[in-house]
């Protein structure tokens, strides 16, 4: 039995709506990320409260993704090909959704670093978000254009903010132990590196289901993702207050 | 018209599958995060590398759950009530596999902590587990029994873990400013006590999902979820090493 024509085309329109949804989202989580460092840098706490409040644009888009993804797999029952569709926009989507969220989360720990007078680290964190936007961009480009090896791409790029992350704890850690007024700028400012680096775990993860919306398979190898300085141990050295030692497990 | 017989039972048996496999990530999930702080009151490494492995269990039950219900989708059409318990499974499961991933990564930084002396403030993370392990199994029975009731009560206790968590943040970084060999163990408690506080936040999404799959009305009102911490500023007070004073915004 073959479906007739208009019916056929409505469908497709109905796919590329969805992808078209995931593209928008997938933009304004960029730009969100881009904004809430961009208050970082200039300690614009107006800026900042710009980005929390944009992640609901964010959430309402998908939110109307799911309804009409779930009206696509009851109503047309798609296979294969399209049914791989449906689900890779559901899965980016989430990804996306949670993006988002990691960058209204920068954002309001920009509102706190704004009170307090700026550190030197801090200029370490949009040199590891500006990775993290890269890779977001080019997974984008690799959804808009079924790109697999652009997906295999970002996804090793991953592995930098990883290791700009470790970088980043080490040096927000000593610096904590130099000066005890050196803590709660540092300890926000963890926060803000550690939301980047989910931020860059999320975007693998949509590399990931792009790869295996266009090859059919999944990505084969795999690499430890994520954050090694849950297993890290910093002690004072003889520069900070105390006077202690490094050590690394 | 009307389906025959054999064909309604089989998918009321699919729906119940489903269910099933629900209930189970929970109660891993459950397991998951009482292990990992078990692991950390005993400074038990080899309990914590425990968790960790078992995190890969809950992840293949969410995979598997989503199959089931993209072909249930597929293949059924449900309606109404129907569409609600699958799509309900389909979140639930997301967020119950979260759950597992924050369990697991207070089991990562039990492996860190057991590497030096232990803090006093340790103590205070497993009351604030246990609120959340309390909440957890609540809302598993919430979902069990189809209770909305019980989904509205635990959703509002998630206040409480928020609550522990922001006085865990103040006295974990007080204590980092008392003395720098404090600060590495305390940033690791205060990753910790974050996990958890997540873990709280994603039993309230639950929560909220049982309330629509009993109600079929999303829940009225809402209160603020999440970390208010992000906003505040702690300094040095006079009790520190450095002797400045604590302000709060």
């Amino acid at each position: 039995m073959t479906a007739p024509d208009h019916i056929v085309r409505s469908f497709d329109n109905q796919l590329k709506a969805l992808s078209q949804i995931v593209t928008r989202m997938g933009g304004l989580a960029e730009t969100q990320l881009a904004t809430a460092v961009d208050a970082l840098k200039r300690r614009d706490s107006d800026l900042a409260e710009q980005v929390v409040r944009g992640d609901a644009a964010i959430d309402a888009l998908e939110e109307e993704l799911g309804e009409r993804a779930v009206r696509l797999l009851a109503l047309r029952q798609p296979m294969a090909t399209d049914l791989r569709e449906v689900i890779a926009a559901l899965k980016i989507s989430s990804d996306v959704e949670r993006i988002g969220d990691y960058a209204a989360n920068v954002a309001k720990r920009v509102m706190a670093l704004n009170q307090i007078p700026p550190i030197p680290p801090a200029n370490g964190v949009p040199r590891m978000a500006r990775l993290a936007q890269n890779i977001i961009k080019d997974t984008l480009d690799a959804y808009a254009t079924r790109d697999a090896e652009l997906a295999i791409d970002v996804w090793h790029r991953d592995a930098e903010v990883d290791e700009m992350y470790t970088g980043l704890f080490r040096e927000l850690l000593t610096y904590m132990m130099e000066d005890p007024r050196n803590i709660t700028p540092s300890t926000h400012l963890l926060f803000v590196a550690k939301n980047i680096e989910r931020i860059g775990d999320h975007a693998t993860n949509v590399a990931e289901t792009i790869h295996y919306l266009v090859t059919g398979q999944r990505m084969a190898g795999g690499r430890p993702k994520g954050d090694t300085t849950s297993f890290q141990v910093i002690e004072p050295t003889a520069n900070t207050a105390d006077g202690g030692k490094t050590k690394e497990p």
